[in-house]
């Protein structure tokens, strides 16, 4: 799903607003373009954080035996919600475990104290059918006393269980626990849609390998890969077609930025990374592949598309010719960001 | 194969210079040498690109098996040739295909449209017999209208088969059809000598364990490596005696650069990277191992030789001692550079 | 052990001293605090290099079966000891065998020649009961008669044996003949505790998987880990509530720097990577895992704690909860580095 028709259903007023979701005014944009005059639109950017948040989260079994994490009730995906902060936000989770098994919520790149660290050994786990508090806090870059530069949490980072199956969460992540969590620097560009893959075991979200995640996007639609990898194998991740730095952002500072533009990157368990990119810069339309490329993991079912649409909705380069089927653009239903907020 | 001796050929007017290669004259030399009182020998540099260029390539099967890319018919090798571009270039491939099955030619880092992917969903594939044009482009960096940092197409990237076997290529990879691709940004440095190391499956350049590629050098050139990893497996990529920066160039781009310099490095299929060495900067001729670290594959046969010899062609460190055996060089015959103008 | 406790036994005049490891005065402080007004402690930072050092070194079998290097006889550890130098120090090594197989010493990072390569290929080899110097050499960074950026020596790096079992050492790696080696440039900050990780094979310093090493710290030290891999599988190395910067120090450079900030970094055989954390930043006390967070790996044993103890000494979230049972902080006796001679 795209923020922008996110925002539609949100503004709609339907169930999801009615979770407390919109009290999460997380990432709210600001008009930041360097060139007003030749930008052809104006870019967004993260403004400073510091706000106090609040998230309703629930771990769930899903029919079909997976288990997940949602913002309401029966509402689970796979992944989870996608989960943004501006450094220097706090988030309080009230989080409810479904399931009859004890779970848990443990993250990466932010700050929490050792009974919000989601392992058993600390006990900040929750046992079936309880509920309980995680909070997390992030924090902005700047100087420490002693003169050192001190890093802020901005990041690609993501969160998942550590208790189910094994003190690792290894039942749990094999299931589905698990989902992305981005970290915003004040004016770190804000991305037209999101997209999260995550590579877990030998599955892409967790799907079938004859129905790989797909996602639809526009030619010139700034569009964000949250890439996470979960479970037993090392991968490499790669698109067709696109590129992006591989620093921080996923996108160079400027000219001085040495650092490497790939296509391609390997990744094992717990490896998270994201990065923006132009639909189809450079390229144009297209179906355009991306898949693990160890050989025998994309021979294997570990292929997607990018599906980059002309303006006229029409993708070129898919169809009748192979492995995919379908003509018409079959949209992953992606995980929903929370209190999405932005405007077009 | 180094470049001056290539050259020698070319110039010579052989074989290679009828297949049209000449005109390609890529990376042709500029001089840069920013202190030239004190520089022992003066910088070749990358000029700007903008060329149109056109290569003729040819898929066959070899008599042992293998398959691989050629300039010419019936002189595949196996890498490929190393081709090599300026940013801003446009490179059309008059591609025929010489083998009894489809094939096809799937490139990374490089700007192309949908329907020369070389995937066969998106039909770009060329049957058993057939020929066609692979078109692929490349720009320089620069601000988008929106005011962001464009990057440029400049990198170590390479090209494979994407329909051998799987509609991944895997068979295809797995015998020989890969190559590696360099795209240079104006003022980028230029090599005395390119090696090209492809970790394919348990194989370097899918040569028998038992007569790995050695590549010769002497103290003092400017040696520059295209690494790449391809089929099944992670590897750990080591030189002994030398080391590289981790980013684009591979080459510390000053004294704030705070990329790690790194003398292994780990893998994955389709990954590549490059750097340039000073062969015996600091430690002088020798017989330098390179291997993948991973101590499985080292013991089976993944270890080769960087020869780096003293002016009068000697090479310490290398005969009676261990499994390598000859005390003679043998030097890796390396695939061509087409279209090398580069000048001593 | 910690670098202050180990300072205590040195100048104790004890067995370690006898061994002269204290004419080693490496990387003696020097005062940089940038802004003494508010800094909280002073930082040292290291001095420039360019000593003449020399070291023992023994390489000998435990008595449990593995085998290590001990800077006196009698006294080898897994890993052996942490060696540091100073950017332009050279390192004389009067290495002796007291097993009775041939063994050998290997540098990752530093310059030598070709006969101090520690390969039986080069002859560099050290026979059973035999005695040899190696002579490691480092160097500053600078610019080249051709004014291209020289890389230093900098670097988290490491060493091994490279002829035990095999001609890559596979046999000598695997049962314990590696450590870690810190080369710090002119101004690098020192830090407070050192404590060196490896991942070999499926152990964490070759302890068994119910007796992973812990590591003891106190909430604001500046802790500096030293993370190695070797062996045969591919490792991700997560740490609980605390990041760094994923470069050449692991500490970002600034506000400009971009580097990717990190908790989970995937590395194979023979990469090393360091960073120094100040514990508890942020997060405060508590007993956080570090493991691989390849899910069958932590599963298996591959975690361990970093307990970061309050200035009384308690170390919150650990204890009665889970797997690692004892409620008394039990610390790993880490290898010692070797003529220490930092002041508090």
């Amino acid at each position: 799903m795209d923020r922008r028709s996110f925002n539609r259903r949100l503004l709609a007023g339907g169930a999801v607003a009615a979770t407390g979701v919109t009290s999460l005014s997380l990432a709210s944009a600001s008009s930041a373009a360097p060139d007003a005059a030749v930008a052809a639109a104006p870019l967004r950017t993260a403004p400073a954080g510091g706000a106090i948040r609040h998230l309703n989260l629930y771990a769930e079994k899903l029919a079909d035996g997976r288990m997940g994490y949602g913002l309401e009730k029966g509402k689970a995906t796979v992944p989870g919600p996608l989960i943004e902060l501006n450094e220097g936000d706090t988030l309080h989770i009230a989080f409810e475990n479904l399931m009859d098994v004890p779970v848990s919520l443990h993250p990466h790149g932010v700050d929490y104290d050792i009974d919000n660290d989601g392992t058993r050994m600390s006990g900040s786990h929750v046992e079936a059918g309880a509920t309980r508090t995680y909070t997390w806090r992030t924090h902005a870059p700047g100087r420490r006393p002693d003169g050192t530069w001190r890093p802020g949490s901005a990041g690609y980072w993501h969160y998942h269980d550590h208790v189910v199956g094994t003190d690792h969460g290894t039942g749990g992540i094999r299931k589905g626990l698990y989902g992305g969590l981005v970290v915003r620097r004040k004016g770190d560009i804000l991305p037209d849609k999101q997209f999260t893959i995550v590579f877990n075991d030998m599955t892409i979200n967790n799907r079938p390998a004859a129905d790989p995640p797909d996602f639809l996007a526009t030619v010139g639609d700034r569009v964000e890969i949250v890439m996470i990898t979960h479970g037993e194998y090392y991968h490499t991740f790669h698109m067709h077609g696109h590129r992006w730095a591989d620093n921080r952002t996923g996108l160079l500072a400027g000219p001085e930025d040495v650092s490497r533009v790939v296509d391609n990157k390997i990744t094992g368990p717990a490896d998270s990374f994201g990065f923006q990119i132009i639909a189809g810069e450079h390229v144009g339309a297209g179906a355009w592949m991306y898949h693990c490329h160890v050989q025998s993991h994309s021979d294997m079912g570990m292929a997607g598309l990018f599906l980059v649409a002309k303006p006229d909705g029409t993708v070129p380069g898919h169809g009748d010719h192979g492995t995919h089927g379908a003509a018409t653009a079959k949209e992953e239903p992606a995980p929903q960001p929370p209190g999405d907020t932005h405007h077009h």
